[in-house]
């Protein structure tokens, strides 16, 4: 069983959630554009749970299960999916604070392998990227991500990758990260 | 925040693993299944993690992180999602000790409401139900589960109605539980 530390924006969510701009993280700002997608009968996507392995679990009563022992694990996929004009879609999100590249080490080796797969199996496959210190948030389609990886020795993806291949997502009202929109299909 | 007593299957989990017949739930059987479709490149499906709240993480150091309470949420969703042959595909899987019929609250309300929602978007949607007594499993197809539900005051669905309106599932080698055979494309 492999373990991991913890995931990324655990921390992050122990903030006090604002919905004003600041203090939101990326996946915060995903949520509630996916319900936005939801409620608007646009797509069906989710986050999926955090992956753990639960050691003990107390039954205090009846009516109750405390879980005192859980580790966190290293995901097999990706943290999204859910389907998109009748397409399967399946996506990671990760925020950087580089102003300069995004670093490959914050995606698994086992989710480049997913989205791979999923792709390969007729799947709309991308990663979304926040440079956060920019206030920039790029999709990068999954042919553009395997192109970069199969074709570098590096192990960032410079922002200007980013700039030529991917396509920038503008912030918008409702929903505040309307990424669906850069997907052609 | 809405909690739950503890998800199907949790204390199962608990048993030793016998890959034997006896002793495996549906989830073992359909995890082996899944993990068979995958290593032959038929598809790409797998259950999602268990949703939970974390309430308290303790990082005894800097490489480990343990979650020391937590508890089960209800989910928004199936269980497993994943693509084949180009199509989204979505279902929950169960079982029930009963031999004459399944009993609707083993599926939550939300998930029924999903159920319909990537079936309106053009997924493939279904449950996959053991008689663990009978030792018969069953396949039915979304349609026919909303039919069910839309025209019956029942709070259970009668083992005949699996039998007319869905397929039985022969069990088999290898995949143990080889579903996508019985879903029409």
């Amino acid at each position: 069983m492999t373990y991991m530390n913890y995931p990324n924006g655990l921390q992050k969510k122990k903030k006090t959630i604002n919905y004003g701009n600041r203090g939101m993280s990326l996946e915060d700002d995903l949520n509630i554009s996916n319900q936005y997608y939801l409620d608007s009968n646009i797509a069906v996507i989710y986050k999926k749970p955090t992956p753990i392995t639960i050691n003990h679990v107390d039954f205090p009563n009846r009516r109750d299960a405390i879980i005192t022992e859980a580790h966190f694990k290293i995901p097999s996929t990706t943290d999204y999916n859910g389907i998109y004009k009748g397409k399967y879609i399946d996506f990671e999100a990760k925020e950087t604070t580089s102003t300069t590249s995004f670093p490959l080490a914050n995606i698994h080796e086992h989710q480049i392998r997913h989205l791979r797969q999923i792709t390969e199996h007729g799947g709309i496959g991308f990663i979304i990227v926040e440079f956060t210190r920019l206030n920039r948030i790029f999709i990068l389609m999954a042919n553009e991500l395997f192109a970069f990886i199969d074709n570098s020795e590096r192990k960032s993806i410079p922002l200007q990758y980013f700039e030529e291949k991917g396509k920038e997502i503008k912030i918008s009202l409702r929903p505040r990260i309307d990424y669906l929109k850069y997907i052609d299909l």
